[in-house]
């Protein structure tokens, strides 16, 4: 034992601690049950995709940051460089992976099919204080259903799913690629700079109007033309067809009526105190978003507590004909730093009980007590009893063992004082 | 979509169809409430581990099956070769993150500490049908606890959670490294030959007692001395304390006695239809085990259903200095296929009930009624109604939607016929 290894976890990574685990499994549950009683069905693959999979995905950003894993019983010094003895990846999100799965199992899945994935991605980030590299993603989304109607359907179940884990006061931001689309087109960006002001667009919380306007002009925008369009969403309430209306903007009427009939269906079939409001700057850095876009946000944090959209292409990447699509997914790691423990737990958890004996002749008194205790609900525990029984009980209730109970070398159990 | 992406899994891995995900979260649930319910705390480690942690880790053969990963930032071309690009692989098991997350939490853990682990391991194996190189462990282990106190507590713990979850008539065999060693040294095996002399001995079952003592006398052995030792075992029911006495092996007399009490303890304690059985041949591949060792036995599966042991010496290896462990792997993917839907499912599922609704008018009304059934305990899709209504109801049963509920123009609900 003289050379210890390092018991680090792997840079970026996280060992998460027992009540954290208990924290994240609780609200895990309820997510999970909160889907599934509005008929999402759980689905899991593997964390490991070939590369062909992840790579040319429209992830953004996100393909940049794979874990790539060597290929197995590759020989040292083979010269085909990195890449070639690398196969596969860690998935980055689970988004990809469904549209695999939607294609490798569309014979034996119903259509419309509506999905439940709760699983770890891995994203290569760059360590930095509350961003980690492995992290747990919570995705719901509705395959083979048209808009507005699974736009309506993800949107309830999200909402109502942030709502029964203790969330308040959210609102759901939504917009529509065409109307972004429509936007550059008005204010004279040409077509291969779109994804360029779009980027820009993304920061208007963060760097106010007046920036996000310089920063278009360089791409050839008339900016007089942007101004009352952004000032518009500083403003506050707008409703996606007086927006069409007020800036002219050419866009096909039956997708503003969607959208607007999502908006009015949400707002109308919401329960709790969470709204949905149209907000025509919401970007969403994904390449593969092919109609409405939303995201959450909350008055009390600054970013976003989850999102999604519909992306009609990417399953037919796989299967070679289109399937609708359209998800939403939780941001998991930022809701569990905005949730408290009483959002989290409520009402009053299970009695903890620990059971201590001295000998192993007594250990039936010390497992029968203890069973008797789980018999009433509790959480119990049996433990061999130290020397120093008086500090051991006071570390055992310090560590939220709230009844600590003693075998006496005769068999017979008394409740510590 | 003319050149589509192969949609397969990557090779030997799997995604999980919604009937087997609901099946194994059925079971993973049972499996933590009832570990949880006797005091172990769950805890998580990251899959990824540095390649120092994973590699020497006396791990045997599975070290050999790391999917190691790619350094990030590493250029093409590097000659240092194929290692020095990988610095981290998957966890192989669940066991080494353990000790791991021991020495470095150790400072904020309580001492004795009961864990309990539940996630996916990763292992290059051959694909071969039924093996998967991702797979699912569910593990508890006790830490900082002496002989036999805390193999009490995990024989009794994993034997009432495998009957909680539908498992009968299984049997818990136990040995001891101690008495191997006595074994080999009684029969006059060299040391340095006890490792391939244990390898022999664990094929008892598969090979019977001829060719084993065929093997081991290929390494000097005295098979005169070794027969009445394996008949005696095949006989059945054999104790310790009698086995060590009729063979005379040389052995601590405390360490016999710590396996005559433990055996003692859970034959007194379990509940339910299983028992544990002394079994002197029994081995477990990995050299970290110091002590006792079990493994669990059913007669109707030629392989083990989970297993463990004692193994005081690998928290050290990271903290520098002894924690003892104890603990006991679930095997979760053969468990999967030995237990019915019966088992996991015992009583009555909830209802299953399917909204119908043709226009984005009625919506309201759809909602509406599948939260109603919700109320009622019921799980409720909502869906728009196809063409060819008849059909989609017929696919919709044969789906497992029991109840189809169809929602009329003026916003009527009637159920279908």
């Amino acid at each position: 034992m003289s050379q210890k290894v390092d018991s680090n976890p792997f840079r970026g990574m996280r060992d998460i601690l027992p009540q954290d685990v208990e924290r994240r499994e609780r609200v895990i549950g309820r997510i999970a049950e909160n889907f599934g009683r509005r008929g999402f069905h759980r689905i899991e693959t593997p964390a490991l995709e070939r590369l062909e999979v992840l790579l040319g995905s429209e992830g953004g950003d996100n393909e940049k940051l794979i874990f790539k894993v060597l290929k197995r019983g590759e020989k040292q010094g083979d010269d085909s460089g990195v890449d070639a003895l690398a196969d596969a990846g860690l998935r980055y999100d689970l988004t990809v992976p469904l549209a695999r799965y939607i294609a490798a199992n569309h014979a034996t899945l119903p259509m419309p099919f509506k999905a439940m994935q709760i699983g770890p991605v891995w994203r290569a980030e760059r360590p930095q204080k509350g961003r980690f590299r492995q992290f747990i993603q919570c995705d719901v989304d509705v395959l083979g259903m048209e808009a507005p109607y699974a736009e309506i359907d993800v949107l309830l179940a999200a909402g109502s799913c942030l709502e029964s884990i203790g969330l308040r006061n959210f609102t759901v931001r939504i917009n529509h690629r065409a109307i972004l689309t429509a936007m550059c087109q008005r204010v004279g960006v040409a077509p291969e700079l779109h994804g360029k002001a779009l980027i820009s667009l993304d920061k208007l919380d963060k760097i106010g109007v007046d920036e996000v306007l310089a920063e278009i002009a360089t791409l050839g925008a008339d900016t007089a033309r942007l101004r009352p369009l952004l000032e518009a969403v500083n403003a506050g309430d707008t409703s996606p067809a007086s927006f069409v209306r007020d800036f002219e903007l050419e866009i096909d009427p039956a997708t503003v009526s969607e959208l607007q009939t999502t908006i009015a269906r949400v707002q109308e079939l919401r329960t709790g105190s969470w709204k949905i409001a149209f907000d025509p700057t919401l970007v969403r850095g994904m390449g593969y978003y092919t109609g409405a876009v939303f995201e959450v946000a909350h008055p009390d944090f600054s970013f976003s507590l989850g999102g999604g959209g519909r992306y009609d292409n990417m399953v037919g990447r796989f299967l070679g004909r289109q399937v609708r699509a359209c998800g939403f997914s939780v941001g998991f790691e930022r809701l569990m730093l905005a949730l408290t423990d009483a959002d989290i737990y409520g009402g009053a958890a299970a009695e903890r009980v620990a059971v201590l004996y001295d000998r192993a002749e007594t250990a039936a008194a010390a497992y029968r007590a203890a069973e008797a205790a789980r018999g009433e609900g509790a959480i119990a525990t049996v433990l061999p009893s130290e020397k120093k029984l008086g500090r051991q009980i006071e570390r055992l209730r310090e560590g939220g063992w709230q009844r600590v109970q003693i075998v006496a070398e005769d068999g017979s159990v008394r409740t510590a004082a």
